[in-house]
């Protein structure tokens, strides 16, 4: 056998990695990963060496658990957790009244401030010997104080000085899923719904109890099941107990339930010929439908509607308004404490003036009207979460209502889950948004959180980008988005650069070659794909139906406002829609001095340029560059910046586990793939009105305009389905 | 705090199983626990000291890298695994040609047998030291010898004394997935498809190699990706493009790429009037597609067809026949090496003949005309996968064709996800069935293996129970009827037990009080669903469309032959489908012995007995009951089957994560409740002709017919889509 002997011997570690020991990416920004630097480890060691968290609730339960898993994990041995006080805990966690007197003082105004869900972390002296205190005034702000401190710690934080209050500024923090009842979710890119109705109510998926956790982590409390294009089976009997066993698993995790309510519902799933609001019967239909739904869900949230709206049935079918219809819901819930959540998305086909005026015109003369357990949920921009849209106008135009936040978590316009794109920077520009209602101040966060209004109740709501994809979100960078809408519904004024940071030090990694890079990739991605899709204030140019790619040349829809053509107005002369008051005059909508300053070019921000103006191509930027260059070196410079997070990931291959960064990298690729196919098929099309050069600089178009308007895509995920 | 010192200081490892650490069950029969038990231990850490696995091919990493992970968590370490022949390995696995010729000499008898794809594993003396070797012709037999020694370590089986040579008796091991491009699946109760197509061809999802992976271990080595009911959009360059992507990924796991071919595609994605299978240009178009297709998949496996069934389009729209359609693919495959599977599964709305019988009358007579690259793809009983059928006549019947079986492993009419039936059992007793068609022990296996009548090729496809659950399968429990079709598939000979046995072991424990009654319950499983939904013989007396629950009382389908009451007939006299020459004659299709044997009501056997015959209320079975008794108390044996299974399980709990013992707990739940309902369904229904009370032992009824007839499913899933 000698001359078979060998050289070389290779043990191949190498190859382990194209195999994932587990799925990747499950545990969220909650892997807990070990912790091995010292300085941190020792006292992380030291304040969780005698445990004590008393309580026998099931949510306590919960935090005592989730505890433990997570100090084992990170530590590396399973903590003694006690169930009671224990005589000399390094790190004591109850209720206030579970304090003793001496340590209740000690907490006796952070909880004052903390409300129902808030919470303080504080280092203090008790008996001579510091202890690290973990109290609320409620279970649920306990378990809210557990996740922030394990947060924390997975960002290696010191715990030596701390003194933390923190509670949330918004009440009702929701995610929307618009899953539909056979499991496919409209503009859902993660695979398909959580939700097995078939198995439910006896199965109960384990992803039920881990959403339910990942939600409780960040502080989301309530959740609506189904889609906004509602079927009406959803409030029969057979579903309501499925609904039930659902509501059931997140009781303890502070999440209540919604449902979405079909306005034809008295019709379609009872006996009655109308669903008149005023009509006594349709009351008493839907005052008996709330009691037997609290009879199974004793703490059901309530209804979300969206009526009159793209083809959904509402009030106006019998001559009544949004606020029938909502007070009529309202009603038949407020004996048992239950909202209404009425959706502000309208526009009709049967108005011709400016979608984006439409809900503003119908909905702000209601001021007033509504119920006070009723939510008017608005979109957070006029039209349809485009890439980028100035905020909705009816923020702050509503002081008697509270308006409630509707963010997209789901990047129906933002490349799917495909294109990496960290949303709490859109959120945030909007939310910093100044409305000027009320005098200079006057920002959407303020707004939404009810305190420039003084509102009796608040709310913010994503439509959730959860599927059952292994991961969660189908791109993992996607969780991000997930965990920054939690936090921002939590605390709408925190940075979207400290999310970004609490996200990648507990998802990846705490080391600051990683961290410094990957953050400012995060960052920068937003403006990316604004860049690369909808530069400067263009919008709604997508592909009709199922919004993946572009589509600027659709023209030929039923209603004019479905085009996008209706929205950038290209011509010989140039592009852009006018809004004001020589056009639609929607900036009429805005407050001073705000409206003047968008009513201008000179003073509107280019970022919405062609929002509000039609412009000449060779309209001069601020760069100096025309209308058509600054346009086309825009698109080019999406493209640049896709290779740019291309390079920067390629660096990050030590901080990630080969699974996952394999996915990014393959994903990355085709999001520069479709950066260039929105760049060369937007500026092919553009040109053939502008008749110009593409400027230097840009990149030579790889296909006909040709090519570009012949691709189609009539499987793409997220299309509403048929029967709906 | 004196007061507040408590007495009880409890750790909480009791709530950590309340949380999945990795989603449970992904790992399928993979798990490769850590060894403990000493006498194996021992042996394994020796034989494992030195590995030689040299060899550079993509197959040949794929199986040094499952070799490194198995090992490392068996045995605890990394081994040391090198690419190349070392001088004193105790484990040496390579090719035969790679092989130092005294060894070559070990292996040259056995490896004359194996054939491309079989192996050896062999202790042997070399240089007077015994050492393991794993041998093969060819790469992928490599592959398949190194998941057999993993395969017999995680069973803790001694190597000491072994000499095993193994090879695929059956050279067309084949998964057919039902998947819409939509990615919902037909008949599929375990989520959605796995193919992702819209972001492929660039994003390998892990769950494709993790899949290919699972397959290989099991020795499946074609996969069919798409539906039956075809979309010929799946031919078009787009998707052929992501087929390719897949087909890439499978390749080196030894998997042949499948497509079903929608006959209507040429003018569907083509351009032609016809899809005549003689006309030059149809020909011309396929023989241009096949073309296409092997510029980028040279190994492509060919296309599996459903023609004039069930209103797919066909050869018979133009008035020619299933040899001039199948042939005429066939012909367009050749040059390519690829091979045509024509599904023999037909039954015409224009041939009032017995259902049962229409693929025997149709098919037999075509038998020798199919070019030698078809296969007629048959499924293993006359109807559609009921719960237990006789096996399909056409078997046997058709000497001079290669007919390849067709199993379900999605449990279409087993109880979806929900049930445990482990379907081994079912497809050893059709392979062991005997069709007498050329004397006695003319067994399906051996008509199927090709061995019978000397075929040159040979074919085993079942329609794969996968989707994108965490689990893969649903139901826990299911992973072993994947299991147990690929080894089956691998050898129709092996029995059922056996494959019980081998996959408790893999899966979950190697502890006798574990495997002696867990075996029990497997083998038991699929005769306590036939009791409760279909004993006796009765057949297809599903409720409609979704074939969830009983609908023995449907009788208004346009088609006579999709009604339950065709196949039941039930009336005041007595119950069942008289198949004698009294009747519809359907066992002139079977060969002697057995056709007298079937005719006669006394030598039928009693599990077939009301599918031959219609019998009076008052038949005597063998035990002395009435057929009513009979029958009733078999409904009730399946629900007390049901029972003993829950009572098992909770046994069990010791040997099995709690994750997944909770969740089979849950489906067992449902199973139960389930069992009743069919039972009460079909007693009640039944009653109304039989008149006659339910006999002593069998549980009364909980509710009424006209609540189990007033019972609808509008969004159970499987269901074919609108579009199709």
């Amino acid at each position: 056998m000698a001359r078979h002997i060998i050289v070389l011997i290779l043990c191949l570690p190498c190859f382990f990695p194209l195999f994932a020991q587990e799925p990747s990416g499950y545990n969220l920004w909650l892997p807990y990963s070990k912790i091995s630097e010292s300085p941190v480890l020792k006292e992380y060691t030291d304040i969780t060496k005698t445990i004590s968290l008393p309580g026998a609730s099931q949510t306590l339960q919960i935090a005592r658990t989730e505890l433990n898993r997570a100090l084992k994990k990170m530590l590396g041995a399973p903590p003694s957790v006690a169930t009671s006080l224990r005589a000399d805990p390094t790190l004591l966690i109850g209720t206030k009244d579970l304090l003793p007197p001496e340590l209740q003082k000690m907490v006796n105004d952070d909880l004052s401030r903390a409300g129902d869900e808030g919470f303080v972390i504080k280092s203090v002296k008790h008996r001579k010997k510091k202890i690290l205190l973990i109290s609320a005034n409620g279970d649920i702000g306990i378990l809210y104080g557990v996740f922030r401190f394990l947060n924390l710690m997975q960002q290696h934080q010191s715990f030596v000085k701390i003194s933390l209050v923190d509670y949330p500024k918004i009440d009702l923090r929701m995610l929307n899923h618009w899953d539909n009842l056979d499991r496919t979710i409209e503009r859902g890119y993660a695979g398909f719904s959580l939700w097995n109705w078939q198995k439910l109510p006896e199965f109960i998926d384990q992803r039920y109890i881990d959403y339910a956790r990942a939600n409780a982590s960040i502080g989301i409390n309530a959740v609506s099941l189904t889609n906004v294009n509602a079927n009406a089976l959803i409030l029969t009997p057979m579903y309501l107990e499925k609904v039930k066993a659902l509501a059931d698993v997140f009781r303890p995790y502070g999440i209540k339930v919604y449902l979405t309510a079909r306005f034809s519902a008295p019709i379609e799933i009872g006996t009655l010929k109308t669903a008149d609001p005023l009509d006594p019967n349709v009351k008493q239909w839907w005052a008996d439908k709330a009691d037997q739904i609290y009879s199974l869900i004793p703490d059901f949230g309530g209804f979300l509607v969206k009526a009159n709206s793209e083809g959904q049935p509402g009030p106006q079918n019998y001559g009544r308004n949004h606020v029938d219809g909502a007070n009529m819901l309202a009603e038949s819930l407020r004996p048992h404490g239950g909202n209404v959540i009425w959706r502000a998305f309208v526009y009709s086909e049967h108005d011709a003036d400016d979608r984006a005026k439409q809900a503003y015109t119908e909905f702000v003369p209601y001021d007033g009207k509504f119920m006070d357990n009723v939510l008017v949920q608005t979109k957070n921009g006029p039209i349809d979460f485009q890439p980028r849209e100035p905020f909705h106008p009816m923020f702050g135009a509503m002081p008697k209502t509270p308006l409630m936040m509707e963010f997209q978590i789901t990047q129906e316009y933002l490349g799917f889950s495909t294109h990496l794109v960290f949303l709490p920077k859109l959120y945030e520009e909007v939310l910093d948004a100044d409305t000027y209602q009320q005098g200079e101040g006057s920002t959407v966060a303020r707004i939404i959180d009810g305190t420039l209004q003084n509102q009796k109740i608040s709310g913010m709501a994503g439509v959730s980008n959860v599927g059952n994809d292994m991961n969660w979100t189908g791109h993992p960078m996607a969780q991000a988005n997930w965990y920054g809408f939690g936090r921002l519904a939590w605390d709408p004024y925190l940075s979207s650069e400290t999310i970004a940071e609490e996200w990648l030090r507990m998802t990846f990694s705490n080391q600051e070659a990683f961290i410094g890079p990957m953050k400012e990739m995060l960052i920068k991605s937003r403006e990316a794909v604004v860049n690369y899709m909808n530069p400067l204030g263009l919008h709604h140019i997508f592909d009709t139906g199922h919004h993946y790619g572009p589509g600027p040349w659709v023209s030929e829809l039923s209603r004019p406002e479905w085009n996008p053509t209706y929205y950038h107005n290209a011509d010989a002369k140039g592009i852009g829609f006018d809004r004001t008051p020589s056009g639609s005059n929607a900036t009429e909508q805005y407050a001073e001095p705000l409206r003047s300053r968008l009513n201008d070019p000179d003073t509107c921000p280019e970022r919405y340029l062609l929002w509000f103006h039609h412009l000449s191509w060779d309209y001069r930027l601020k760069n100096g560059k025309t209308l058509w260059q600054g346009m086309a070196l825009k698109y080019q410079e999406g493209v640049d910046q896709v290779e740019e997070m291309i390079a920067t990931w390629k660096q990050m291959q030590p901080y990630v586990d080969q699974v996952r960064h394999k996915e990014v990298q393959m994903l990355l690729q085709i999001q520069l793939k479709e950066a260039k196919w929105w760049r060369d098929a937007c500026l092919l099309y553009f040109q053939t009105f502008s008749k110009k050069d593409l400027p230097e600089g840009v990149g030579k178009p790889t296909r006909t305009l040709e090519h570009f308007k012949s691709l189609k895509f009539p499987f793409a995920p997220g299309i509403r389905p048929q029967w709906n």
